[in-house]
């Protein structure tokens, strides 16, 4: 096992009726911004709920933040959260409206001028504005960590950061708010998480036997529980088996100790800054390549994933891992989710394209750094 | 799943050579009180160690806690701690280490007059010294949760208390600090870590199935590396997956959403209190009695145990809940641990004893609360 740390501060409240707990965890906040998205929790009754329970308080709302929130919102909400002297931000939504929150609460405490430096890496944040959250849409796993992800429309990119100051204070998880989800953004959910363990797990990194199942544990869940949530997303206990895995897909304790990838994750942000695919779909695509593409380095993982998941027990060591590739896809597919680059209907050129911006980062991608751009075209062209 | 809340704070600092981090945890604390236990911290380096790492630092010793701490040692302890203005207490050693930390924390800033009614739940402790900890000895998940067990030896009594104010602000797990325990020490803590899951997993809730798979994560785990490391307690890997399982088996994760049993624990208490037993040889006598006993009520967990851990497929339940136990008890009995009642050695009628103080609590244990005196009678004596 590898060293690590492992920190997480973030208070769950999970189950039915919920967000009546929020005046309690409130406290005594003098100026409190409401931030969500687009409509839809006016449409499912989350929004009633919350303006009942910040009834006494004193808050402002701000909506409109989008899926992949963008710069441009944050900033606008960035100068009211200034102007409005606001002491906390209460995110209702999904990872996205989370997410924006995260980098909100980091810009409006950040001196310079540049608040994209935080997002480029070229400073770090001292502070944020204290953040909570009500979640209506498990894949992201943001309500328990400190990780927040920003597109700029206005130049393509897609950025990450990270710090332990944007940790949510407190995350609200009601899994009836997510009863009102499209069938699209309930199987976008399960694959997101699905992935999120994947990154994790798959690698060459053995020797971490708890760790692995831990992983595994989330990825047979899944697997258990998607179809039904495809089926009818009404079912309490499957909506809240699917969000309490989304949670700990990403909550930091199964990258633990061991190598992590995130080689699907970094090639599918360029993939949605460049066409703005739906994040999850992007990865869907990605990932069966890119494990057919690294099937020696990732061996002993890939079978064992094959075994453990899907009981692939029989042939030798490259049949077994198409297999279990194969058995993944159907997974995806069976979600509704496509599984081959050429369904997305993007350029016939945007491997290439999509190289070319990997290739201008100064780091390589993948558990050993060795996806660059000519990798990314193998990956998604599926070639050896 | 049931509602729930989880919070866990203490920043985990996990691995080779990590007792060098504890300058920058420390941060600037005035005044340092180091706890710790017998003599094998100075035999084994850590003392060592952990004072070449407080150097700069103005700090006092207190040693002595026992195994099973007693109250009178915290006592004495908190004089100490108020008489020289302590601001952080540093626990190094093992679990009664941690949890005498933990009582003498919460102790010194208590205002009443008798410390005993927080261990008897008449008061809520409101503030506590900070606590900082280097575990030594994987077994009770002390360093990442909130409970602590204080024993009373004058009036025979072993309490727990539990409160957000004594999570450890951080705990250092370097698994080369476990090199030089004795095979009993390395069975005790893996027997012990084993039934903490067991107390979150092994009841009559169904239907969450990550965190029942999450439990059989940690239970496979401490099956396949227990014995390996009594066989050698110097081989890093194992020494680290069996710490980072004992850590997981208790820091409330596993208990999220669903029943909680703990009579084996709070049967376990009394047979300490009364004979001075160690902690995990009192659970695995009583355990197996407990489930066979209960078999009814837990059918359906005990099945899916003895299936998914111990690949129990045929036979009737009860032939298959047999041998699940069966195959438990011959796992502990390959640790060197004894799971039959009689091979104790103490007094014919201890069970009647034991019984009796149970009686007198005002609560019944167990996941029903269906456990009071004649049940316990009937489970250490292994009668229908």
């Amino acid at each position: 096992m590898k060293n690590f740390k492992y920190y997480n501060p973030v208070k769950i409240v999970f189950g039915k009726n919920t967000i009546t707990e929020l005046p309690k965890l409130l406290k005594s906040r003098k100026k409190i911004l409401f931030l969500y998205g687009g409509g839809s929790i006016k449409k499912n009754g989350v929004y009633d709920q919350v303006i009942e329970a910040l009834s006494g308080f004193d808050f402002i709302e701000f909506s409109g933040i989008q899926a992949n929130p963008d710069y441009a919102s944050c900033l606008d909400c960035v100068l009211l959260a200034e102007k409005e002297n606001i002491d906390f931000i209460l995110s209702v939504g999904g990872g996205s409206v989370l997410d924006a929150a995260k980098f909100i609460a980091a810009a409006s405490c950040y001196e310079g001028d540049e608040p994209w430096d935080i997002l480029t890496g070229k400073v770090k944040i001292q502070k944020a504005i204290p953040i909570g959250s009500v979640l209506t849409l498990p894949a992201t796993g943001s309500e328990m960590n400190s990780n927040s992800v920003i597109s700029r429309r206005e130049i393509g990119e897609k950025l990450a950061f990270s710090s332990p100051f944007v940790y949510p204070e407190f995350s609200i998880l009601d899994p009836e708010t997510t009863f009102s989800l499209s069938k699209r953004q309930v199987a976008n959910g399960i694959v997101d998480s699905f992935i999120h363990v994947c990154e994790q797990y798959m690698t060459s990194h053995i020797g971490s036997p708890l760790q692995d199942r831990q992983s595994e544990a989330i990825l047979k869940t899944l697997i258990e529980e998607g179809p039904k949530a495809i089926l009818s997303n009404k079912d309490y206990d499957v909506q809240a088996n699917i969000m309490w895995c989304s949670t700990n897909a990403l909550n930091g304790l199964l990258g633990c100790g061991v190598d992590q990838d995130w080689a699907t994750h970094g090639i599918g942000h360029e993939m949605t800054a460049l066409y703005g695919i739906d994040h999850a779909r992007t990865l869907a695509v990605i990932l069966p390549g890119l494990y057919s593409y690294l099937r020696e380095q990732k061996e002993e993982k890939l079978l064992q994933y094959g075994e453990r998941i899907w009981g692939i027990t029989m042939g030798d060591a490259n049949v077994r891992i198409d297999e279990a590739i194969a058995r993944t896809c159907l997974f995806f597919e069976s979600l509704g989710i496509d599984t081959r680059y050429s369904d997305l209907g993007i350029d016939e050129d945007a491997p290439e394209k999509i190289a070319e911006r990997i290739d201008k980062k100064s780091y390589a991608l993948g558990e050993k750094q060795n996806i660059r751009g000519p990798e990314v075209i193998k990956i998604l062209r599926n070639l050896k």
